[in-house]
């Protein structure tokens, strides 16, 4: 097929997703299709989420995986699905993916998602755990310590959870927005701040971080583990409140931040992704992807991945799927990923801007090689 | 011409212009043209506003349908317009735009713009009235209510107009800015707010609101009307403070009108279109279209419908014009909008990632089916 | 070679760079080179800054320049560049941009740039000074005036430095962000902004101008001069702060300023280019250009060109290479912003959009006559 006749070095390539979640472990019915399709909760009436780049591409490139021509209907797809089993669903595509490495966020989705262990066997590639900071404070915080006992457990239990992890991640986007504090919070301001949230906490439900103190001070905790720190930025769903989602918000912190050289891993950042590249290419520590925007935009993620790659240099733009729930999503990430580096490499090779040789170690670097280096992957 | 081998479904697909003005019922001279083809107020010394897409676009294009050659220079387009006459320009252009309805925005230009009925007969399509959510309040505060009654005043005045219409549209983007107040403002604040304002007005010139307070107010109006809520968003005039005019300012009204279900119309967009776009993925109740930029940026206008299309599902974009003033600003709106999706649809079709029957459906969804099942057009 | 194989109109244009810095005088080492080549202050282990559309495009496009073939290695070029030395570098790169007139910025670098005249000797330009407000009110601060002689005392200097030069620059963006108040600050207030930077000069440090009311002081006193005011907008190195960088901040004080009619020139704009374009549209006094993000961009500056271009009239958009300290960047500068104009221009000659006249006169207004006409040039 034209549109897949992709360059050697993008079609050999065995990826490193740096940032994805687990997928549903068994059968996913129509309507959680649909929700976990894209970032839309709710469809409204008289639409349906197949009509959107994001559904094209799982009639046209999803459906063969699974045996069926490409483009039948979205009700023929999900029949499908129902009878191959959900099993057997996330093995092909997690396979057909061509991923080598992936790093498993596991802090949001419970136990319906399959571990980094089980992602790794399914896919048949090694899997990498990224610890939530927010999941680990929240846990904390369910054992009720006081105020003052309140920021040294959280470190502690960092401490113990990033042993077996490659990275850290906050979600302070989603909780408070990115304009962190430029100066680490004060063991005082933590106390305080912890003293406001324990003391809010309702018996009833979990607790639910979101204190901007707090989440600057997780950040911190991250920094100082020298893990990789990755931050949900931009694109979500309707919780995110894209406005404080802004990367640039967090030019302070980056600042503030660029001399313990702890890589700071920006993620999705649409649509702020030419902003969030200007910060990769400005501060040293600072790396960029735009996952998640990559299979929503479908077709469109070569448009996406170009922009991107004006300002953010090749040894700053990585990969990643943030496929969750569903394994489709992880097979569009890789797929789209790969035909967006082809479509920006393949007309300047053939226009003679830069060599074969150029194309493959740019593809190299945001394919793999910088998750391998910022990651360590080679030392774990 | 090649460019304009448009895809049949494309080509052949007759519009609903859910969103556009009047047109000048009578001529127009040369420095009023040239004030109405685009936002410019103004035009620089030494330069003139045809040296731009827009005005290339008016000498390619329109010249034509006036009978003159492509290409022929801005004096030679404007003469001709002269000898032609406005009423039979307006006819032609309005026709050769293929518009088989339009919602009519009447709250600004007044008396010598064309109605929605006489808009209808010259277009040779089906006419709606917008109401103008500010224009209403203007009105009712021209009586001079007291502040205690100006909310009922207006609720009452709405309702009654509201009967001859297909939707309201707020201006509260040129006035104060999208940033609305998330919560439904009480009776309190309506009447306090209307104190100060109506205390405000002046004997002598016309009332001219612009207070949060108040536009919040007129937008929830919108929503117990239940009728589709038009915003203003983004690109304008020198007046619109561009600035305050990014969607995502109104994320917070959004998530609290979501569960009333009205729908929300969110105009223009650009350059924020992107944004937009993803209030249209995650909200259910939200819409979004490019119009004005189309025919402003003309040639580049297939560059900012796609960009739209990353995430708006087919379901939520829709076409307008916002054609004012000049009968070739409804004409180029449609052709743009046509070339835009054909540019969008075609290589989609040629490399196989789509069907000609999904590119046909995305057709009709978007230019026709959107706003006639938005806004219900079947009923009316 | 194919993609140089420009239009006539474009290939041929002699450029006016309205906005542009001065080259090292001498040799300059690899670290230098790296640290000059982009807006990367320092480069993160395990990368180069030759892994970046910039550097892709040093080896590309500049090798040949120094007698190499296309794509060298960074190690190869840098090392034949310190063989040719300095001078000659200088000389070759300088010639080869085909710049007809330059607009030296001399507020930044010193002594190890070269000056206005010298810059034009070596390019075989004519050579014209753009005079740093921020710049001189250091240097008058430097002579420890009296709050209350000071703006007088600056606006003496000003007018002394500006009758050899063609324009101003504020670098506001960078020291206290672009929210300029609209009002021209009185002259207490002018007074009393001075006694708290003067009263807070170390005698040390040279002082260093960051007073939202002086920036705007400085920008109102370029504004009397009569003579352009540019300002830096946008991209920049780490110490930018993008996020105060957003043309629309300064609506407020352009809206202040259009009636004076005194032409403001918004620089480099990346990613906030649209923006700047609107404000270019609808003010008639702005105009844009999207210089730096040129060079930096290089194989993608035609996209950031063409997006411009969607709202910014012919007459309003201008050439820029922001070369500073390397005249590889005033050659990619040159080369980038005639591959971009070609990129738009050509497709649409070729399908009948437009004519070859037509985009003979766009490039020529873009490319040099609006620099010529709002510079006053052919009067200097």
């Amino acid at each position: 097929m034209t549109s897949m006749n992709l360059l050697g070095c993008v079609a050999g390539l065995r990826l490193v997703d740096h940032h994805c979640h687990g997928v549903v472990g068994d059968d996913v019915g129509r309507a959680e299709f649909e929700s976990l399709l894209t970032e839309a909760g709710e469809v409204a009436v008289g639409t349906t989420v197949f009509d959107s780049l994001a559904g094209l591409a799982v009639r046209r490139w999803c459906a063969p995986v699974l045996g069926l021509a490409a483009h039948v209907s979205a009700d023929e797809y999900v029949a499908r699905r129902g009878e191959v089993g959900g099993v057997e669903v996330n093995r092909r595509f997690l396979r057909a993916a061509g991923v080598a490495e992936l790093c498993v966020d596991t802090g949001y989705g419970g136990g319906r998602l399959l571990s980094p262990a089980r992602m790794g066997e399914v896919a048949e590639a090694r899997a990498h755990e990224i610890v939530r900071l927010e999941q680990v404070a929240e846990e904390v915080a369910a054992e009720r310590p006081s105020p003052e006992e309140f920021g040294d457990a959280v470190r502690a239990r960092l401490t113990e959870r990033a042993e077996h992890a490659v990275g850290v991640k906050s979600v302070a986007a989603y909780r408070a927005g990115l304009a962190l504090p430029a100066a680490r919070p004060s063991g005082a301001e933590v106390t305080a701040a912890a003293r406001r949230w324990l003391y809010s906490i309702n018996d009833d439900a979990a607790p639910r971080l979101a204190d901007m103190t707090l989440h600057a001070f997780l950040a911190w905790c991250g920094v100082d583990l020298g893990l990789p720190v990755q931050f949900h930025v931009g694109y979500g769903d309707a919780d995110a409140d894209l406005g404080r989602g802004d990367p640039l918000l967090l030019t302070g912190w980056l600042r503030a931040t660029a001399a313990a050289g702890t890589p700071v891993m920006l993620l999705h950042n649409y649509p702020f992704h030419r902003n969030a590249a200007y910060l990769a290419q400005v501060f040293p520590h600072v790396y960029v992807d735009v996952g998640l925007a990559t299979h929503n935009a479908g077709y469109r993620a070569a448009a996406v991945i170009a922009e991107t790659l004006e300002l953010a240099p090749f040894g700053k733009f990585l990969f990643s799927s943030d496929g969750f729930g569903l394994p489709e999503l992880h097979y569009l990430g890789a797929l789209w990923f790969r035909r967006g580096l082809d479509a920006f490499l393949r007309p300047g090779v053939d226009a003679g801007e830069w060599t074969y040789g150029d194309a493959e170690r740019i593809a190299y670097l945001t394919g793999a090689g910088n998750a391998r280096r910022v990651y360590r992957l080679d030392q774990v």
